[in-house]
Protein backbone atom coordinates (compact mmCIF):
# COMPACT_ATOMS: atom_id res chain seq x y z
CA UNK A 1 0.00 0.00 0.00
CA UNK A 2 1.37 3.57 -0.80
CA UNK A 3 0.48 6.54 1.05
CA UNK A 4 1.04 9.94 -0.45
CA UNK A 5 0.12 12.73 2.48
CA UNK A 6 0.46 16.21 1.74
CA UNK A 7 0.88 18.38 4.31
CA UNK A 8 2.54 21.58 6.08
CA UNK A 9 3.64 19.68 8.75
CA UNK A 10 5.47 16.43 7.38
CA UNK A 11 7.43 15.99 10.54
CA UNK A 12 4.24 15.48 12.66
CA UNK A 13 3.97 11.53 11.36
CA UNK A 14 7.73 11.16 12.05
CA UNK A 15 7.17 9.34 15.41
CA UNK A 16 4.01 7.71 14.02
CA UNK A 17 6.27 6.56 10.86
CA UNK A 18 9.10 4.99 12.98
CA UNK A 19 7.33 2.94 15.36
CA UNK A 20 4.79 0.16 16.18
CA UNK A 21 3.08 -1.42 13.95
CA UNK A 22 4.10 1.40 11.27
CA UNK A 23 7.52 1.20 11.82
CA UNK A 24 8.06 -2.18 11.35
CA UNK A 25 5.14 -2.27 8.12
CA UNK A 26 7.72 0.40 6.34
CA UNK A 27 10.48 -2.09 7.34
CA UNK A 28 9.14 -5.14 6.10
CA UNK A 29 7.96 -3.57 2.25
CA UNK A 30 4.46 -3.48 3.09
CA UNK A 31 3.54 -0.07 3.22
CA UNK A 32 5.27 3.37 1.74
CA UNK A 33 4.76 6.67 2.96
CA UNK A 34 5.18 9.56 1.45
CA UNK A 35 5.02 12.64 3.28
CA UNK A 36 5.19 15.61 0.65
CA UNK A 37 5.03 19.38 1.65
CA UNK A 38 2.78 21.26 -0.72
CA UNK A 39 4.42 24.22 -0.19
CA UNK A 40 6.97 23.37 -2.09
CA UNK A 41 4.56 23.44 -5.49
CA UNK A 42 3.57 27.26 -4.73
CA UNK A 43 4.40 29.26 -7.74
CA UNK A 44 4.06 32.55 -5.46
CA UNK A 45 7.23 34.42 -4.48
CA UNK A 46 7.25 33.41 -0.45
CA UNK A 47 5.61 30.16 -1.26
CA UNK A 48 2.52 31.22 0.82
CA UNK A 49 -0.35 28.59 0.16
CA UNK A 50 -2.70 30.63 1.75
CA UNK A 51 -4.74 33.68 1.57
CA UNK A 52 -7.62 35.79 2.49
CA UNK A 53 -11.26 34.73 1.76
CA UNK A 54 -13.28 36.36 -1.04
CA UNK A 55 -15.99 37.88 0.91
CA UNK A 56 -13.81 38.86 4.27
CA UNK A 57 -14.18 37.21 7.09
CA UNK A 58 -10.95 36.21 9.47
CA UNK A 59 -8.69 33.21 8.81
CA UNK A 60 -6.76 32.17 5.95
CA UNK A 61 -7.84 29.93 3.16
CA UNK A 62 -5.53 27.69 1.64
CA UNK A 63 -4.87 28.27 -2.07
CA UNK A 64 -6.14 25.81 -4.67
CA UNK A 65 -2.33 26.05 -6.69
CA UNK A 66 -0.06 24.82 -4.25
CA UNK A 67 -2.31 21.59 -4.36
CA UNK A 68 -3.74 21.32 -7.57
CA UNK A 69 -0.28 21.08 -9.05
CA UNK A 70 1.09 19.05 -5.87
CA UNK A 71 -1.54 15.81 -6.83
CA UNK A 72 -0.78 16.45 -10.87
CA UNK A 73 2.98 16.23 -10.30
CA UNK A 74 2.04 12.71 -7.84
CA UNK A 75 -0.20 11.78 -10.51
CA UNK A 76 2.04 12.02 -13.35
CA UNK A 77 3.50 8.22 -13.40
CA UNK A 78 0.52 6.83 -12.06
CA UNK A 79 -1.83 4.26 -14.45
CA UNK A 80 -4.89 4.10 -12.10
CA UNK A 81 -6.18 7.48 -10.19
CA UNK A 82 -5.94 6.45 -6.80
CA UNK A 83 -8.36 8.05 -4.30
CA UNK A 84 -7.71 11.85 -3.00
CA UNK A 85 -8.86 11.76 0.49
CA UNK A 86 -10.03 15.32 2.28
CA UNK A 87 -9.83 15.21 5.91
CA UNK A 88 -12.68 17.43 6.69
CA UNK A 89 -14.74 17.75 9.67
CA UNK A 90 -17.53 18.08 6.85
CA UNK A 91 -17.05 14.67 5.35
CA UNK A 92 -18.90 11.49 6.21
CA UNK A 93 -17.65 9.99 9.35
CA UNK A 94 -14.77 7.34 9.24
CA UNK A 95 -15.86 3.78 10.15
CA UNK A 96 -14.31 0.50 10.15
CA UNK A 97 -16.43 -0.50 7.21
CA UNK A 98 -14.74 2.73 5.32
CA UNK A 99 -11.20 1.49 6.56
CA UNK A 100 -12.14 -1.67 4.93
CA UNK A 101 -13.06 -0.39 1.39
CA UNK A 102 -9.63 2.08 1.59
CA UNK A 103 -7.61 -1.10 2.45
CA UNK A 104 -8.36 -2.71 -0.91
CA UNK A 105 -6.71 0.08 -2.82
CA UNK A 106 -3.16 -0.34 -3.52
CA UNK A 107 -2.70 3.90 -3.44
CA UNK A 108 -4.32 6.30 -1.49
CA UNK A 109 -3.72 10.35 -1.11
CA UNK A 110 -4.50 12.02 2.33
CA UNK A 111 -4.62 15.63 1.81
CA UNK A 112 -3.96 17.55 5.35
CA UNK A 113 -5.36 21.02 5.90
CA UNK A 114 -4.00 23.15 8.54
CA UNK A 115 -5.64 26.16 10.55
CA UNK A 116 -7.50 26.80 7.82
CA UNK A 117 -10.41 25.61 5.72
CA UNK A 118 -9.57 24.70 1.47
CA UNK A 119 -10.56 26.70 -1.02
CA UNK A 120 -14.19 25.07 -2.37
CA UNK A 121 -12.55 24.42 -5.37
CA UNK A 122 -10.21 22.13 -4.14
CA UNK A 123 -12.95 20.24 -2.50
CA UNK A 124 -15.66 20.74 -5.73
CA UNK A 125 -13.06 19.24 -8.44
CA UNK A 126 -10.11 17.51 -6.88
CA UNK A 127 -10.32 15.41 -4.09
CA UNK A 128 -12.97 12.13 -4.31
CA UNK A 129 -13.50 11.46 -0.86
CA UNK A 130 -14.33 13.53 2.39
CA UNK A 131 -13.41 12.22 5.41
CA UNK A 132 -14.12 13.40 9.17
CA UNK A 133 -12.88 11.80 11.97
CA UNK A 134 -15.76 13.18 14.22
CA UNK A 135 -17.64 15.77 15.57
CA UNK A 136 -14.57 17.67 17.05
CA UNK A 137 -12.39 20.48 15.64
CA UNK A 138 -8.65 19.54 15.00
CA UNK A 139 -5.66 22.03 14.84
CA UNK A 140 -5.22 19.91 11.02
CA UNK A 141 -5.87 17.06 9.18
CA UNK A 142 -2.19 15.27 10.13
CA UNK A 143 -3.56 13.11 13.32
CA UNK A 144 -6.76 12.19 10.52
CA UNK A 145 -4.46 10.85 8.08
CA UNK A 146 -2.84 8.97 10.95
CA UNK A 147 -5.68 7.31 11.95
CA UNK A 148 -6.58 6.28 8.45
CA UNK A 149 -3.09 4.86 7.65
CA UNK A 150 -3.04 3.14 11.05
CA UNK A 151 -6.41 1.75 10.86
CA UNK A 152 -6.09 0.68 6.67
CA UNK A 153 -2.18 -0.72 7.35
CA UNK A 154 -3.51 -3.11 10.32
CA UNK A 155 -6.08 -4.96 7.93
CA UNK A 156 -3.73 -5.17 5.26
CA UNK A 157 -1.95 -9.00 4.68
CA UNK A 158 1.02 -9.69 7.37
CA UNK A 159 1.01 -6.11 8.95
CA UNK A 160 -0.31 -7.42 12.24
CA UNK A 161 1.82 -10.19 13.90
CA UNK A 162 -1.32 -12.81 14.16
CA UNK A 163 -3.97 -12.93 11.46
CA UNK A 164 -6.65 -13.81 14.15
CA UNK A 165 -5.92 -10.52 15.77
CA UNK A 166 -8.50 -8.45 14.50
CA UNK A 167 -11.62 -10.82 13.58
CA UNK A 168 -12.69 -10.22 17.27
CA UNK A 169 -12.06 -6.57 17.46
CA UNK A 170 -14.87 -3.97 18.42
CA UNK A 171 -16.38 -3.72 15.70
CA UNK A 172 -15.69 -6.41 13.65
CA UNK A 173 -18.21 -8.36 15.30
CA UNK A 174 -20.71 -5.17 15.64
CA UNK A 175 -20.56 -5.63 19.09
CA UNK A 176 -18.50 -4.23 21.93
CA UNK A 177 -15.91 -6.46 23.37
CA UNK A 178 -16.60 -8.25 25.95
CA UNK A 179 -14.41 -8.21 29.22
CA UNK A 180 -10.86 -9.65 29.53
CA UNK A 181 -8.75 -10.74 32.58
CA UNK A 182 -5.80 -11.74 33.22
CA UNK A 183 -3.40 -12.53 36.23
CA UNK A 184 -3.57 -12.55 39.10
CA UNK A 185 -6.65 -14.01 40.12
CA UNK A 186 -6.97 -11.35 42.63
CA UNK A 187 -5.52 -7.41 42.67
CA UNK A 188 -5.95 -5.49 45.60
CA UNK A 189 -8.65 -7.40 46.57
CA UNK A 190 -10.51 -7.50 42.93
CA UNK A 191 -11.53 -10.71 42.00
CA UNK A 192 -11.84 -11.83 38.20
CA UNK A 193 -14.97 -13.73 37.86
CA UNK A 194 -14.88 -17.34 39.21
CA UNK A 195 -16.22 -18.40 35.59
CA UNK A 196 -13.30 -17.28 33.59
CA UNK A 197 -11.50 -19.96 36.33
CA UNK A 198 -13.45 -22.71 35.95
CA UNK A 199 -12.09 -24.53 32.59
CA UNK A 200 -15.52 -24.52 31.73
CA UNK A 201 -15.10 -23.67 28.11
CA UNK A 202 -18.67 -23.72 26.62
CA UNK A 203 -19.78 -21.79 29.89
CA UNK A 204 -17.24 -19.29 29.25
CA UNK A 205 -18.36 -18.75 25.78
CA UNK A 206 -21.47 -18.54 26.39
CA UNK A 207 -20.88 -15.64 29.19
CA UNK A 208 -18.28 -13.45 26.81
CA UNK A 209 -21.01 -13.87 24.38
CA UNK A 210 -23.61 -12.46 26.94
CA UNK A 211 -21.39 -9.71 28.23
CA UNK A 212 -20.51 -8.31 24.80
CA UNK A 213 -24.31 -8.26 24.30
CA UNK A 214 -25.13 -6.55 27.75
CA UNK A 215 -22.04 -3.77 27.05
CA UNK A 216 -23.35 -3.24 23.70
CA UNK A 217 -26.72 -3.05 25.68
CA UNK A 218 -25.97 -0.76 27.80
CA UNK A 219 -23.18 1.55 25.98
CA UNK A 220 -24.17 1.55 22.24
CA UNK A 221 -27.60 0.29 21.34
CA UNK A 222 -27.17 1.37 18.14
CA UNK A 223 -24.90 -1.05 16.73
CA UNK A 224 -27.06 -3.71 18.12
CA UNK A 225 -29.17 -3.31 14.49
CA UNK A 226 -26.68 -3.88 12.60
CA UNK A 227 -24.79 -6.72 14.24
CA UNK A 228 -25.47 -10.13 13.34
CA UNK A 229 -27.23 -12.01 15.86
CA UNK A 230 -28.21 -15.09 16.65
CA UNK A 231 -31.74 -16.51 18.08
CA UNK A 232 -30.59 -17.04 21.41
CA UNK A 233 -28.48 -13.58 21.61
CA UNK A 234 -31.99 -11.95 20.76
CA UNK A 235 -33.51 -14.11 23.63
CA UNK A 236 -30.91 -12.93 26.11
CA UNK A 237 -31.37 -9.42 24.99
CA UNK A 238 -35.39 -9.74 25.21
CA UNK A 239 -34.71 -10.41 29.11
CA UNK A 240 -32.38 -7.45 29.74
CA UNK A 241 -35.21 -5.37 28.69
CA UNK A 242 -37.80 -7.06 30.65
CA UNK A 243 -35.53 -6.68 33.84
CA UNK A 244 -34.95 -2.82 32.80
CA UNK A 245 -38.92 -2.63 33.08
CA UNK B 1 -2.77 22.13 31.54
CA UNK B 2 -1.02 19.31 32.17
CA UNK B 3 -1.03 16.08 30.09
CA UNK B 4 0.06 12.66 31.99
CA UNK B 5 -0.03 9.96 29.03
CA UNK B 6 0.80 6.64 29.68
CA UNK B 7 2.07 4.46 26.62
CA UNK B 8 4.00 1.63 25.96
CA UNK B 9 5.17 4.26 22.58
CA UNK B 10 6.12 7.35 24.45
CA UNK B 11 8.45 7.88 20.81
CA UNK B 12 5.28 8.10 18.98
CA UNK B 13 4.45 11.60 20.20
CA UNK B 14 7.75 13.17 19.61
CA UNK B 15 6.59 14.75 15.94
CA UNK B 16 3.36 15.54 17.30
CA UNK B 17 4.37 17.14 20.33
CA UNK B 18 7.51 19.41 18.60
CA UNK B 19 5.26 21.12 16.04
CA UNK B 20 2.53 23.41 15.59
CA UNK B 21 0.21 24.51 17.71
CA UNK B 22 1.47 21.86 20.07
CA UNK B 23 4.89 22.58 19.86
CA UNK B 24 4.21 26.43 20.67
CA UNK B 25 1.94 25.83 23.36
CA UNK B 26 4.76 24.03 25.37
CA UNK B 27 7.33 26.71 24.06
CA UNK B 28 5.11 29.36 25.53
CA UNK B 29 4.55 27.50 28.90
CA UNK B 30 0.60 27.12 28.19
CA UNK B 31 0.95 23.36 28.28
CA UNK B 32 2.95 20.30 30.13
CA UNK B 33 3.04 16.92 28.12
CA UNK B 34 4.60 14.08 30.41
CA UNK B 35 5.54 10.62 28.54
CA UNK B 36 5.50 8.24 31.12
CA UNK B 37 5.85 4.17 29.68
CA UNK B 38 4.32 2.19 32.05
CA UNK B 39 6.91 -0.55 31.32
CA UNK B 40 8.77 0.56 33.98
CA UNK B 41 6.38 0.38 36.78
CA UNK B 42 6.42 -3.63 35.95
CA UNK B 43 7.03 -5.81 39.23
CA UNK B 44 8.00 -9.18 36.44
CA UNK B 45 11.55 -9.76 35.95
CA UNK B 46 11.43 -8.93 32.50
CA UNK B 47 9.39 -6.09 32.94
CA UNK B 48 6.42 -7.07 30.60
CA UNK B 49 3.20 -5.06 30.95
CA UNK B 50 0.69 -8.54 29.65
CA UNK B 51 -0.08 -11.88 30.32
CA UNK B 52 -2.95 -14.22 28.77
CA UNK B 53 -6.22 -13.94 29.08
CA UNK B 54 -8.20 -16.00 31.72
CA UNK B 55 -11.08 -18.46 30.04
CA UNK B 56 -8.87 -18.86 27.24
CA UNK B 57 -8.94 -17.22 23.68
CA UNK B 58 -5.89 -15.35 21.83
CA UNK B 59 -4.21 -12.01 22.09
CA UNK B 60 -2.83 -10.48 25.49
CA UNK B 61 -4.13 -8.23 28.20
CA UNK B 62 -2.93 -5.76 30.14
CA UNK B 63 -2.12 -6.41 33.61
CA UNK B 64 -3.29 -4.45 36.12
CA UNK B 65 -0.22 -3.95 38.24
CA UNK B 66 2.08 -1.51 36.10
CA UNK B 67 -0.96 0.78 35.17
CA UNK B 68 -2.08 1.41 39.11
CA UNK B 69 1.63 1.28 39.95
CA UNK B 70 1.81 4.25 37.22
CA UNK B 71 -1.25 5.98 38.31
CA UNK B 72 -0.25 6.40 41.81
CA UNK B 73 2.85 7.51 41.29
CA UNK B 74 1.72 10.37 39.01
CA UNK B 75 -1.17 11.19 41.81
CA UNK B 76 1.62 10.74 44.62
CA UNK B 77 1.96 14.71 45.32
CA UNK B 78 -1.44 15.72 43.30
CA UNK B 79 -3.68 17.95 45.43
CA UNK B 80 -7.14 17.19 43.10
CA UNK B 81 -7.38 13.82 41.59
CA UNK B 82 -7.56 14.27 37.57
CA UNK B 83 -10.03 12.60 35.46
CA UNK B 84 -7.97 9.72 34.21
CA UNK B 85 -8.96 8.77 30.86
CA UNK B 86 -9.21 5.30 28.76
CA UNK B 87 -8.64 5.34 25.20
CA UNK B 88 -11.46 2.70 24.21
CA UNK B 89 -13.61 1.69 21.12
CA UNK B 90 -16.03 1.05 24.31
CA UNK B 91 -16.12 4.41 25.34
CA UNK B 92 -18.48 7.64 24.80
CA UNK B 93 -17.68 8.91 21.48
CA UNK B 94 -15.49 12.02 21.50
CA UNK B 95 -16.75 14.81 20.49
CA UNK B 96 -16.47 19.50 20.81
CA UNK B 97 -18.53 19.19 23.98
CA UNK B 98 -16.48 16.83 25.39
CA UNK B 99 -13.34 19.07 24.38
CA UNK B 100 -15.10 21.81 25.70
CA UNK B 101 -15.89 19.82 28.84
CA UNK B 102 -12.15 18.55 29.00
CA UNK B 103 -10.76 22.11 29.08
CA UNK B 104 -11.38 23.23 31.64
CA UNK B 105 -9.57 20.76 34.61
CA UNK B 106 -5.79 21.73 34.95
CA UNK B 107 -4.45 18.09 35.00
CA UNK B 108 -5.70 14.86 32.37
CA UNK B 109 -4.38 11.72 32.43
CA UNK B 110 -4.73 9.84 28.97
CA UNK B 111 -4.07 5.90 29.63
CA UNK B 112 -3.31 4.69 26.09
CA UNK B 113 -3.74 0.96 25.58
CA UNK B 114 -1.56 -1.23 22.60
CA UNK B 115 -2.94 -3.94 20.55
CA UNK B 116 -4.61 -6.00 23.65
CA UNK B 117 -7.39 -4.89 25.69
CA UNK B 118 -7.01 -3.83 29.37
CA UNK B 119 -7.71 -5.83 32.51
CA UNK B 120 -11.48 -5.41 33.37
CA UNK B 121 -10.20 -3.99 36.68
CA UNK B 122 -8.32 -0.71 35.31
CA UNK B 123 -11.39 0.07 33.68
CA UNK B 124 -13.92 -0.75 36.25
CA UNK B 125 -11.63 0.85 39.43
CA UNK B 126 -8.82 3.18 38.26
CA UNK B 127 -10.19 4.96 35.20
CA UNK B 128 -12.78 7.61 34.87
CA UNK B 129 -13.69 8.32 31.98
CA UNK B 130 -14.17 6.15 28.87
CA UNK B 131 -13.34 8.02 25.52
CA UNK B 132 -13.65 6.34 21.87
CA UNK B 133 -12.33 8.02 18.86
CA UNK B 134 -15.04 6.65 16.68
CA UNK B 135 -16.08 3.17 15.79
CA UNK B 136 -12.62 1.96 14.05
CA UNK B 137 -10.31 0.39 15.10
CA UNK B 138 -6.47 1.18 15.41
CA UNK B 139 -3.36 -0.25 16.76
CA UNK B 140 -3.26 1.57 19.87
CA UNK B 141 -4.51 4.76 22.09
CA UNK B 142 -1.74 6.94 21.10
CA UNK B 143 -3.53 8.70 18.17
CA UNK B 144 -6.62 8.70 20.26
CA UNK B 145 -4.58 10.66 22.91
CA UNK B 146 -2.99 12.85 20.35
CA UNK B 147 -6.62 14.23 19.54
CA UNK B 148 -7.99 14.54 22.79
CA UNK B 149 -4.46 16.85 23.43
CA UNK B 150 -4.76 18.75 20.22
CA UNK B 151 -8.63 19.45 20.50
CA UNK B 152 -8.53 20.59 24.14
CA UNK B 153 -5.40 22.82 23.78
CA UNK B 154 -6.41 24.78 21.28
CA UNK B 155 -9.37 25.87 23.20
CA UNK B 156 -7.11 26.88 26.17
CA UNK B 157 -6.41 30.80 26.44
CA UNK B 158 -3.20 31.96 24.45
CA UNK B 159 -3.08 28.64 22.73
CA UNK B 160 -4.24 29.51 18.79
CA UNK B 161 -3.03 33.02 17.79
CA UNK B 162 -6.31 34.41 17.05
CA UNK B 163 -8.77 34.32 19.86
CA UNK B 164 -11.37 34.08 17.25
CA UNK B 165 -10.46 31.50 15.71
CA UNK B 166 -12.22 28.69 16.98
CA UNK B 167 -15.58 30.90 17.37
CA UNK B 168 -16.41 30.07 13.22
CA UNK B 169 -15.40 26.62 13.40
CA UNK B 170 -17.43 23.34 12.28
CA UNK B 171 -19.75 22.54 15.47
CA UNK B 172 -18.77 25.46 17.41
CA UNK B 173 -21.72 27.11 15.34
CA UNK B 174 -23.61 23.73 15.30
CA UNK B 175 -23.71 23.75 11.40
CA UNK B 176 -21.03 22.49 9.20
CA UNK B 177 -19.17 25.35 7.74
CA UNK B 178 -19.70 27.81 4.26
CA UNK B 179 -17.57 27.07 1.61
CA UNK B 180 -14.51 29.10 1.16
CA UNK B 181 -12.55 30.56 -1.46
CA UNK B 182 -9.41 32.64 -2.45
CA UNK B 183 -7.27 33.84 -4.52
CA UNK B 184 -7.28 33.69 -7.67
CA UNK B 185 -11.10 34.64 -8.39
CA UNK B 186 -10.35 32.17 -11.75
CA UNK B 187 -8.24 28.84 -11.47
CA UNK B 188 -8.25 26.48 -14.23
CA UNK B 189 -11.32 27.58 -15.14
CA UNK B 190 -13.17 27.40 -12.41
CA UNK B 191 -14.27 30.90 -10.66
CA UNK B 192 -15.44 32.10 -7.52
CA UNK B 193 -19.21 32.21 -7.23
CA UNK B 194 -19.92 36.22 -8.41
CA UNK B 195 -21.55 37.19 -4.66
CA UNK B 196 -18.49 37.34 -2.89
CA UNK B 197 -16.79 39.53 -5.29
CA UNK B 198 -19.77 41.93 -4.92
CA UNK B 199 -18.20 43.56 -1.81
CA UNK B 200 -22.39 43.24 -1.06
CA UNK B 201 -21.69 42.23 2.93
CA UNK B 202 -25.03 41.97 3.95
CA UNK B 203 -25.44 39.40 0.90
CA UNK B 204 -22.99 37.77 1.24
CA UNK B 205 -23.42 36.70 4.78
CA UNK B 206 -27.03 35.46 4.15
CA UNK B 207 -25.32 33.45 1.20
CA UNK B 208 -22.76 32.07 3.70
CA UNK B 209 -25.84 31.25 6.05
CA UNK B 210 -27.56 29.44 3.42
CA UNK B 211 -24.69 27.74 2.54
CA UNK B 212 -23.61 26.54 5.64
CA UNK B 213 -27.56 25.72 6.29
CA UNK B 214 -27.51 23.80 2.93
CA UNK B 215 -24.26 21.65 3.23
CA UNK B 216 -25.62 20.68 7.15
CA UNK B 217 -28.80 19.76 5.50
CA UNK B 218 -27.16 17.48 2.57
CA UNK B 219 -24.42 16.21 4.53
CA UNK B 220 -25.57 15.67 8.42
CA UNK B 221 -28.84 16.73 9.31
CA UNK B 222 -28.51 15.31 12.45
CA UNK B 223 -26.72 18.24 13.42
CA UNK B 224 -29.88 20.61 12.36
CA UNK B 225 -31.67 19.04 15.59
CA UNK B 226 -29.19 20.64 18.08
CA UNK B 227 -27.93 23.83 16.17
CA UNK B 228 -29.34 27.14 17.32
CA UNK B 229 -31.67 28.36 14.15
CA UNK B 230 -33.50 31.34 13.50
CA UNK B 231 -36.82 31.99 12.47
CA UNK B 232 -34.98 32.75 8.77
CA UNK B 233 -33.27 29.63 8.99
CA UNK B 234 -36.22 27.05 9.33
CA UNK B 235 -37.62 29.21 6.77
CA UNK B 236 -34.43 28.83 4.36
CA UNK B 237 -34.39 24.84 5.36
CA UNK B 238 -38.43 24.54 4.49
CA UNK B 239 -37.89 25.41 1.54
CA UNK B 240 -34.91 22.81 1.11
CA UNK B 241 -37.66 20.40 1.93
CA UNK B 242 -40.38 21.70 -0.27
CA UNK B 243 -37.43 21.99 -2.94
CA UNK B 244 -36.64 17.97 -3.02
CA UNK B 245 -40.51 16.51 -3.10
Amino acid sequence: MRFDVLTLFPEMFHGFLSHSIMGKAKEKGLIEANLINFRQFSDSKHNTVDDTPYGGGGGMVLRPQPIFDAVDHLLENVAEKPPIIMMTPQGEPFSQEKAEELSIYPHLVLLCGHYEGFDERIRQHLVTHEISMGDYVLTGGELPAMIIMDSVSRLLPDVLGNPMSHVDDSFSTGLLEYPHYTKPSEYRGLKVPDILLSGHHANIDKWRREQALLRTWERRPDLLKSSNLTEEDRKFLRLLEADQD
